[in-house]
């Protein structure tokens, strides 16, 4: 058997992007496939990664006051038909239970696609006063959407994600827990997986089923298309007056309480991927990456390179650093090829020279920038490449979001935006069927209404009426 | 409304143990029931509980190089059926879907009730060479099987568990897996959660699905009746010939893997209720409480008290314990049979009185003991009262141990222990139509072969052949 093996290759990303993603998530070790389509299982690279999301995540959850629950995973038809809205956006997507222990059942069960009917429910049972207000949960878990096309964490039938969902004495203090969540969710983006966001409001078209309002944070991908990243809803009453969940207010009259749900899922790993890459593999932000650092001994059998490679390692480990020394017998080669794919941000070589000199080469995974640095520094070094490292991965993505907005006062302007790839800005009158012509015509869906807004025009281009607002609108993964 | 909200009422534990359980895992907030029969959530505090387990096991799968994964949920009926045993043993417990978004699949699909061909098929993937190995991989998730009689906690058809599964090199090391996860179950539940543990092998009758040998821990209960609260399976070559998983071994050959799996579960939090609870609720070991500690002002509208409690709290909190302050508006009774309830190991008082004398009152759990202590030793005290508290716990639920287990050379020797309530331990002669014959006319199952192995005949009481080994028989949960 060869000691050496073989250099992976992968798909060049500007000549099949969709390709070269699929590379890259096999590659780099993070999915392999099921017997089952749609179906995968998150490796332990994978799952790693998905691991440091949760834990930014749930410490975040739980300092806002969320507690953690477990829901059923299966939802009784009639559960999931007590909210009108709610059932018509999610049951042809349903996947069902009619047999258990090979008895047909009397009532067909679905597989989560979501927990909105199971919390509801639950509170119905548990609400009484408004001193049991707020309640505030989160569970993490997988869900079932029986899509028709799937793609590696981008859309599977299963996912893994986290929907917090609570509810309120007041409309406002449920509006202000969607706000605080999309924050959550933004922080999550920009400061660990340098992914800059746009913040805004889904259109009524867009909305999540049974939503009052859907709050977005959406991503531009390499490709110039984007992810929507986190959701956030604001539900009102709705569900609790389908639910007939009840509480006595502090003047003990019988009232609805106001609810929320958000979600993060496994795929914005999809974006993190679709953010960073090269045509090497994955770019991971040392944020969030599992392994920060990998030693490469070079020469390895020569006296003392391993000894310090070892050094190295336990230096830097003791730093609190995630590192990793790889003194396997594949060649170095191979090895640097291996962990540009996996993505790992800073790789250091120690060779008999570098010893000699009292230095190292440290190599930078997002732009392949070599610096020789003293071993004596070692600990700052790294500390201060990573951190350089993470801030230049978040600058080229700002700049590739920036860059690629374009604001559009005619539908040919928009269709311009398009063709060379980006985010069209343009104003909209408010009516749905504009946003059908925007996909038909343009092949775009909007986006979100951001927050921030401005003034592009008084009208809106699609059909000349006044407009209302300015939307952003993108080819959407 | 009254300020006042009633204390909660439980079954007497002697009178009704099952309606005595059934009541403290509802009043102490740990679970409701769901729509669907065998289906539960598990409430805030419950799940606080569970997270707490979690974090023990999970540090130490990963000390012990373990990686987590995260498999699909549905198992094709087809991958389900490729080992002979497994699936006799767990198909008739299996949930179907049949359904996907309204079409009529294919093939049906099973909710998972255990993952081993999961794995087995995953590592058909990517298992190439003897360097991969071993793959120690593990999974949270929730598994289904489709159970007749449910209760919470303790028989659900859904619950939540870890399962690891690993594959090996050689047979000794696939062995030495198993007895090391046996043994991190056995430091789990004897160190953390104050519950002994009896050590041993499942006979064939009682072993897993498919596996060539089980390993259990075994716990005593209050009512003398047995938990299996731990397990782990060696299963050989057995499913890796099954599902051809092959790999080059150091002298290039063709080999097939060993294999192990190993898993616990939400119940081992019915176990705990069951070790440690009494008349006035839950019992919670300091070392997985959610909360440790709470503190009730006494006369908290007279001026410093609650200033006073909550320096404590903060201190308690600085200090690295897990502490509330409870200063709502219920009456200090209400909040001490809350507490009680609840299971929290300690209870600080403090009112006017004790803040004149510098002191405050601590109240164990475990055995109601009041202790007066100086505020200015608040940290050691509490360190001391709660360590005290756990080595109790351990203690108390030891004497019912061993107290409760007799040996027996008759039949008639047998039925009286059973009566009494405890233990049978007993010679066997390896045959399984004596265990039938134990069940038929003891009532009780063999629950282990014990590591800790006792000469106490040289015949098996049930049919008088010679014996080979002692058997621990029980009423099992």
């Amino acid at each position: 058997m060869a000691k050496e093996k073989k250099v992976q290759q992968i798909t060049d990303m500007d000549a099949d992007f969709a390709q070269w993603f699929t590379d890259v998530v096999v590659k780099a070790g993070l999915i392999d496939y099921s017997g089952v389509k749609g179906f995968y299982i998150l490796r332990p690279y994978g799952y790693a990664i998905w691991e440091n999301i949760q834990a930014i995540l749930d410490k975040r959850f739980k300092e806002l006051g969320h507690h953690n629950v477990s829901m059923p995973v299966l939802i009784p038809e009639s559960l999931l038909q007590k909210e009108k809205d709610h059932v018509e956006g999610f049951a042809p997507e349903c996947a069902w239970v009619t047999l258990g222990g090979n008895e047909e059942l009397p009532e067909r069960l679905c597989v989560r696609p979501t927990s909105e009917t199971l919390f509801c429910d639950h509170w119905s049972h548990v609400l009484h006063s408004w001193r049991d207000l707020p309640m505030k949960y989160n569970q993490w878990c997988s869900v079932l959407r029986w899509e028709k096309t799937t793609r590696p964490l981008l859309r599977g039938r299963e996912f893994l994600w986290q929907e917090g969902h609570t509810i309120h004495e007041t409309a406002e203090e449920a509006k202000e827990e969607t706000e605080t969540m999309l924050n959550v969710y933004a922080e999550l983006c920009e400061d660990y997986l340098a992914m800059p966001v746009i913040k805004g409001r889904k259109t009524d078209k867009e909305k999540f089923a049974g939503a009052e309002a859907t709050y977005t944070i959406e991503c531009m991908m390499h490709d110039k298309k984007a992810l929507q990243s986190g959701t956030s809803h604001y539900f009102g009453d709705g569900f609790a007056r389908a639910f007939n969940i009840t509480f006595s207010d502090r003047e003990n009259k019988l009232r609805y309480p106001h609810q929320t749900s958000w979600g993060v899922s496994t795929r914005i790993m999809g974006g993190i991927i679709m953010t960073h890459g090269d045509n090497n593999g994955l770019v991971l932000p040392p944020m969030i990456a599992p392994t920060q650092i990998v030693i490469i001994p070079v020469a390895m059998h020569k006296p003392g390179v391993l000894d310090k490679a070892e050094e190295l390692r336990a230096r830097l480990e003791k730093a609190g650093f995630r590192v990793m020394m790889d003194d396997s017998d594949q060649s170095p080669g191979w090895k640097f090829a291996e962990y540009e794919m996996k993505g790992i941000p800073l790789r250091i070589e120690i060779g008999p020279r570098d010893i000699e000199s009292g230095n190292f080469v440290a190599v930078r995974r997002d732009n392949g920038e070599k610096a020789v640095c003293a071993i004596d520094q070692l600990e700052e070094k790294a500390d201060e490449l990573l951190k350089t490292i993470q801030a230049s991965m978040y600058e080229k993505a700002k700049a590739n979001l920036t860059e690629n907005i374009y604001p559009a006062t005619t539908m040919d302007e928009a269709k311009a935006v398009i063709e060379k790839g980006g985010f069209i800005k343009m104003m909209w009158c408010g009516d749905e069927a504009c946003e059908i012509k925007m996909k038909e015509d343009v092949g775009v869906s909007s986006r979100c209404i951001p927050f921030e807004q401005e003034h592009l025009g008084d009208v809106c281009p699609v059909c000349g009426k006044p407009a209302k607002e300015m939307v952003i609108w993108g080819i959407a993964y």
